[in-house]
């Protein structure tokens, strides 16, 4: 009996699924030897660079609901990524992505998420140079990113002293309020499609002291800024930069500068500058067309104090206190490894 | 009314969790500038060389079940993706690990995670430069590598002709027969806890005209090679290196290869080898302490065929109609982009 010789084609189901994944992503750029299709990319660093290199996950339910598009989740899961390189001052050059479906999802969602993720991965200019999809219970997007940084150049979050100016990029307090049944679309879109602040983070390299970005909300993320470098840190309520349709949201309330101050997610960078660095930073921010806007200080000691315009000391965000929960369970949506920082959904303000 | 500073300390729960996960691995190594705590990790390439980097995850309830330990999936998750290194000949630097937990898993379940991959980071001497630890309704754990590799000598799927000998280090089939309740703790161990052929995948680079790491078992994964390379290929069933485990395993079957050619997850190395060239590769497989055995030939035209000691061509491995499942789901447990690959666990020998 004659048999036909096996080959790994003619392929169906799942690499149909992964073909259609593959073909909305960019695959090629700078750097790219290699890409997808073998056991591993082969890629070529910038001579004479440094890389900086995170990963995090967007896991359905817990980082994003059924109100965002299948375009949405492939955009956020690559742009939350790369706001770390863009904190570090580092220029993104490759992404790796691990997508997790369940049995049964639509080939129409996958060439959504697909979508977005190659939308925002060429509007940074990066390719996707390998990933894996595999099968789970719930969809998730794990993404790890790879940039380019000169050697002693990068922002770290550790590098600030005292006396440095603080500096919030955009507007903050949008993401969380975009939350919020019935919010106007800009607000809506800042939560669902951040835009990371590369350009403004590679331009504050070496000019910034130290940096991060929020995505755990100004006071959380202030915090950690604080605590690596070992100072404590004053805010200036009135000003904070919160967009017009901001404070259309917050009209009448009596907690006006919450979302701006616990809210998550906007993925605007936080910097501390040496006061005699501040006209060259915002320079820097002008030419990288970012907003930059000082909004406080470094002080000696610990800890982060926020005072109103009458330089009353306001309350702190609430709804860190589910981090103290029993520490046998995992309690909230989790945390880069190594630091106090968490990924998870703005919380919609009360 | 005097407040509290607002601090990310004290850490409760998950920031617990977390540093629980963290503590069990290494997190500095070589090029590692700044490790965990930070929005990414600074690393330093060597000099000259090209990277070769993969992502690949492990699922609760699709890669591995309730019969592994922690320590199994930590190691295992690791392995998986040096493993693809070994394929390219790689030297393996660092890694970025997204770990997913559900609610309430027990933090001793978090530590024996960290041990499992914190011994497969150790022996092969890699560093955890990043991670993540997010919330899901299933555990997981997504690894991203990175290794580096001399320009030019990456081994690939591709560059093998008609007329190369195929090679495949140590012995195949143990793993899926390490699924077979019952199974002898060798075969168990070789499917919990695979070790990544890195020293061999490195000698042969330069050498091996073709690589690719068995994890779809040896016929699909010798098809995508063929495939890759433009070639065919045919086996010599009776060459197949099987351990003593094995043999015992399969005494009084009358497929006795059958684990051999269609199990997976072995991830040993399939590699290409001119014939001029073998008498160099097996001097190198023995510096690496690699058992290296001649299991065939690639042939002009396409597919993969195997033959028996009687010369009489052997049926293919079955399991492979649910690829052609319809378009729209994903109907196995996944697959690496831009190829027919997929990661599952090994069928169970029938």
């Amino acid at each position: 009996m004659v048999r036909r010789p096996y080959r790994a084609a003619p392929r169906g189901g799942e690499f149909a699924l992964i073909d259609r994944f593959t073909r909305g992503l960019p695959l090629g750029g700078e750097g790219v030897l290699l890409g997808v299709g073998d056991d591993a990319a082969l890629l070529r660093p910038p001579p004479g660079a440094d890389l900086a290199a995170t990963v995090d996950a967007v896991v359905e339910g817990v980082h994003f609901d059924a109100r965002f598009s299948a375009e949405d989740v492939g955009w956020k899961a690559l742009a939350v990524n790369l706001s770390d390189l863009a904190a570090m001052g580092a220029r993104p050059l490759w992404a790796l992505v691990a997508l997790a479906l369940p049995r049964g999802t639509p080939a129409a969602r996958v060439a959504g998420i697909a979508r977005g993720l190659g939308a925002c991965a060429r509007r940074h200019r990066i390719a996707v140079a390998g990933g894996n999809v595999s099968r789970a219970s719930e969809l998730s997007l794990t993404v790890a990113v790879v940039g380019a940084v000169e050697p002693g150049a990068a922002l770290t979050r550790a590098g600030a002293s005292p006396g440095d100016l603080l500096a919030v990029s955009g507007t903050i307090g949008d993401a969380a309020l975009g939350l919020v049944p019935g919010a106007p679309a800009a607000l809506v879109r800042r939560q669902r499609r951040p835009v990371p602040r590369l350009a403004l983070g590679a331009a504050l390299a070496g000019v910034a002291s130290a940096a991060i970005d929020l995505s755990d909300g100004l006071v959380a993320d202030l915090a950690h800024l604080c605590d690596a470098s070992g100072a404590g840190a004053l805010v200036d309520a009135a000003a904070l930069p919160r967009s017009a349709a901001y404070r259309r949201a917050v009209a009448g309330r009596d907690d006006p500068w919450a979302p701006a101050l616990g809210g998550g997610e906007d993925y605007e960078l936080l910097a501390a500058i040496p006061p005699t660095r501040l006209p060259e930073a915002l320079a820097e921010a002008r030419a990288a067309r970012t907003p930059l806007t000082v909004i406080g200080r470094l002080v000696r000691g610990r800890g982060v104090r926020v005072v109103d315009p009458d330089g009353r000391e306001l309350p702190l965000p609430p709804g860190h206190d589910h981090l103290r929960a029993p520490a046998t369970s995992l309690t909230s949506q989790g945390g880069r490894l190594g630091s106090s920082r968490r990924r998870r959904p703005a919380r919609r303000p009360s």
